[in-house]
């Protein structure tokens, strides 16, 4: 049922009951923890996802493992990846230059889970004409993730836009009364409009993979259907 | 565009928008506003519905509204109901007796937005075997919404053990350390499971709400191909 | 210098250092306090303004000055106006209903204050044409007043469009998360537009004396230059 | 509309809206980054101003922008400058040697923006008399900018002594209680003086840039008149 | 060593340690229990003082004490008061009116316990000038008490004023962003100037319970010289 | 009754009031401290517990203790051992592998102090099944030390799974809502379970402790009955 | 293995899992939801103990349940009690009057669970003469529940003075800082004395709950010796 | 009046005004700005304190000042002192060897304003025997400045047993819910003993230096006498 690496049990059945095999979260981890996990997923034939990995780790692990790729941005590897999901859209939105590497955490996952994805970035609020110029995109999207810092009014005015689900991702770009994105996580969570439910702060992973879940379920009920 | 009613202005086209018309929530608003902005609202054929209506109100109103029901734990009123969703089921779990009335807002958001909705209550981690004694139909779910007051553990522990996206809606139901449900909201956003996503505190409309546009987009897509 | 009642000193010669008489802040005050204070005042042939005054003790005080007018909405009284300010025009926005008495504080403090006020109520960020439908009017402002609880969008979109100063106004209006108005507060402050100052939460009579400051600043320079 | 340089938008036509360029947040983007933005305003013909940049940041890219200058007690590089506000005057107060990074970027970006400014630092309350003789020059302000770490309490005292609205700019000097400027920002917010409106934690751009936008509304006035 | 009154230990040595009998803290406690706790006082010759005590509790037992005075503003009962301190003088400011209740409470403990006070009250900092008039009687003092609520700056200005300690005393008088006194507790704590110590939130009892200890000291002092 | 060693006083007899020597915390303090207080306890023949000691400081001053171990990953340092506890079992569960320092501070506390420990790792409520898989041993300890970070819900699900108290340590482990712990502190307190009660953020040493006088409480009563 | 009473499912067996009937939490139910559990209880020949329950609803259902006792003070319902733990002392210890209620809740909770209990009350630190003069009885304890409230000293203390565990139970007792408790919790969880764990706010239930399964850990294994 | 350096006003005239000369807080300034007011206040024939210079600061100054001395625990720069306080009598306590540091501050203030200074370290309340076995020396004192970090209880335990005031001190020493002290600061303002007022996180200096305050009174009262 897992793999018994001493302080870790890598989950080697989670697909069969979460539908995805385990992500492997890199932050804690040092460089050769998450190479014996890699291997773990890789001998038992499953595709990798890790995330949080800096650059110095990537560095030194990136020669044992030729087939993988580093996202720099996203600060992510990836080896193989999970099953196209054939139907549906995602849409990544961003409210600021800043908001760029969580934006591509959540781009790269959700993409190795096998969605669709649009990104439009760097749209907020304070220059709405922006926004409202891709307003066809957006509605065109079966689910939106929309990534935000400082005061996170993004996600609000863009589910007022739109029939599809917003998962909202605080980020913590801000200073001062930012709280280091707390302040931006609390305004999403108390937003005035309908259609958000919110991850945690800088989770561009966590909201690519909520979005990747509704995917799914559309693509298995349409494959039922057929 | 919108129906202008003095200080507020009913938003009449919002269903071409978002899908939905425009929900009322009333715990602000007087008896009279709340008749107003429903006669409004009926004068324009829709559907109705009231959140966080406290019985008082309701009995202010009520008589003259005879097509109108009022659903007492819930403190909802609905007059009518949106177009069934065909397809996709929302299962409603919650994990204690005192969350009952914010999953009854849920259960009548859900339900009034035309989703097939399954309840199961009082299923807290406490006594975990409650819970794993309906894995079966909690795993047929396209999508839950997991309503949990205290440490808010019930949504991680569900989300491990289906496919399907978790909305979860921590609630006030608490004392002390929980700072009404402030502590229920930051544990469930920093869960360790993938696959959730969260609302405002007591929430259950926002949750429903959200949990319907997803069943909403699979049958448009189901309806797409047929 | 000032007239003393006892536990009050009733400071008769502000409006020469301010520009502006006091302003009697009524909420931690007794009727009978209250009157003693405008009396004070009118004694020394001042315009009164009186804020946070519920209604019984407008009722218990009302008719011992019937030259006096009571604002119900915005829970104030006022006899009498300071000079107009011949310049300058100020917009009140608010973002929705429940926005509504914080907005009406600010209207008549600033109409008390001798400001030319337009009033564009209940148009929040969730329905963003609303509000880019007055995008003439708000242009038109020498100064804007923004009123708005929950995640406290509107002043950062509204800033976005104008070359006027944006005096923002948190209110408490929302639930959980929103913390009585405190995460509004916050998310104003750590707004993504420039142009943006804050004000206490519900302080509708600070947003509009801001505002009234600046306008009068105005029209000063105007007249010296006449 | 913009100038898409990939992860960024330079919005070139702010000016027609705003009435000023954008300006340039440099903390979170790299020199390259910085670079890019600027060069792009300077091929749009507009004046630079780029806020928090370290100087090892300058450094790496002033030798690519020899009309620039850098001015380091306040972070910040100018190029050119908008034309002069020829009305109105703002003073820039601050409480102590602690705060002089702050005043600084607030009086570099006033005089950016065109403002004519006199600055008046270490006039903190423990030592009143310092503040009170210069109360004449405080007197003649149009706007004022009022920055402050600790308890915050600058602002309270000098809106005590003016017509003239103030901005407070709270700071993170102080340790402990202070919360790295929190408790100065609610200090600020609930200060018991009339005509204070506050920006966020050491954001002496902030301050300027809302008194700036003040005092071109004047000589716009005055220009119509004229 | 104490009176076993069941629930309570009433401390009838405490004078022979602390200087000072044993003083009542009547929030929490029912009119019986009050009057038990006097009763046993009284039964061992001590003077009494009773704080927080609510016009009804008092009403209840009054009668059975008719030699007790019920000073209303400062909800305390006295019975007889502690041996008068021959030297030293403490001055009791307050911010504003809405201190008044606190400020009371601490003037009844002082000459309870035996101090020569003088209060000045109403000289808050939005006016500075009032304080300014009052220099030398605060700088006669060989204690100050100074009582402020919203944000708390007086202290600070009254301690760069003298030469004797301030003891501040924060008061929940404001709203918002004062968070029920928090913020008026932490700007003291956080103060600029030196020669202040800070007691909780609208605890006048304790300001001036520390302030009659210091002036106890120098009388002591004197007498052993004497 | 201590040993003066200048800044510190090493409370030699502590064994005599609370069963056990005592205990070293290394963080705040020099490796010269350290040491010093290390030779006090050898110097009257106490077995030796430092904890916090990071590996430099153990470097500098490892070789002057040549019967000293140090264990990495706890972070501390042991020299010798208390008695055995002869009856009584601890058993140690952590949620996931970022657990493991402060799972192994606990493990080598409860060891040194002589308790009988079995450590189950990596069993979070993600995966409820590996936890469940376990349930027999978990049903045999005399007493539960549980360690989990973010949502802290594994002590919660345990509880409700066993007659032995849990005692609950929640870890720094999580990011932005987690708020470095506090999150997970509080979610445990205000557990839906009976029977946990809860130690400082990152204490493994105090949860260890707590359980180990437990367990030395039955040793106790076995011994006078044996 | 539940009996399903709508809303809620009695968990009947909870006694084989735990040790104990399930113990129900009164706050949030209303009186006709406490009378069916109880019933439902009974049905099963369980004793029953209700938490939490004010005195009318005991007055609106206690006619029903003449065998039922009422403890007024600790807001109790008993019927019946669980078996007699033979072995073991718990000893209740707070520091003043207001913490008495608290007390109760745990002194009802310990004895219905079997626990020999010793109470003394009132002997905060304020006058640590009071708590030394109880030094004897409180070594003879096997665990403590120790209740206070402000700044939550007590458990430091008396852990200091024994060898047996303390559990701590924080207050709501005081004001201003004192935040409702979560100071008091928060220093109560930072406590300096090893030997500590900690419970909610105003849990009396909660500590003596603890403490009971550790009295009964002591019984089991030495009837297991006899 | 003062000397002006630029940025910093000297303040040269404090003592006439404060009775002590301006002391300079080194933390957030340079080496150069600590000289250049050094040498200020030199010239102006003031005794000199620098608080919070780091060690590299102060060998990049010393040798510029032979005079000077450097107390490197206290982390304070001295050079002469101030006209002794000739009665009364000071007690520093404090909790334990990591609050060493902040104690040491305030006794080189203390002594530096002229005080008679005790020390009595590291007797912190869970080990209450080793500060009762001081109660003689603590009870001489006229002022007591008591030090600690964690739950900060000892001023609560010393205060019960003086007659003269304490002045509370917290440190930051502790971790987790210790929240950087701030825990210990809301503990000691929320104290359940009487006669204790509190300075801000850290701040050794205005413990000591609020002390001394009261110590001047007593002097300069019976100089007057004598």
């Amino acid at each position: 049922m897992f793999d018994n690496l001493g302080e870790s049990k890598v989950d080697i059945d989670r697909d069969h009951l979460k539908g995805y095999p385990e992500i492997v979260y890199g932050l804690h981890k040092t460089a050769g923890q998450i190479a014996r996990v890699m291997q773990s997923l890789l001998d038992h034939d499953k595709p990798v996802l890790v995330t949080r990995v800096a650059k110095e780790k990537w560095e030194a692990i990136g020669a044992d493992f030729p087939q993988a790729d580093y996202q720099e941005a996203a600060q992510t590897i990836t080896i193989g990846q999970c099953e196209k999901i054939p139907h549906g859209k995602m849409v990544i939105l961003n409210a600021g230059t800043s908001d760029f590497p969580v934006s591509e955490e959540a781009r790269v996952t959700a993409e190795w889970m096998g969605c669709q994805v649009t990104c439009i970035y760097d749209v907020g609020v304070a220059g709405i004409h922006r926004l409202l110029s891709y307003q066809e995109e957006i509605r065109q999207a079966n689910v939106l993730v929309v990534v935000a810092g400082m005061e996170g009014a993004l996600p609000s005015v863009v589910s007022g836009l739109v029939e599809a689900p917003v998962i909202a991702v605080p980020t913590s770009v801000g200073y001062g009364a930012n709280l280091e994105g707390i302040t931006t996580l609390l305004a999403m969570i108390t937003s005035c409009s309908s259609g958000i439910s919110v991850v945690n702060i800088d989770n561009g992973f966590g909201g690519a993979y909520q979005g990747a879940l509704f995917l799914k379920q559309i693509s298995q009920f349409v494959k039922e259907r057929d």
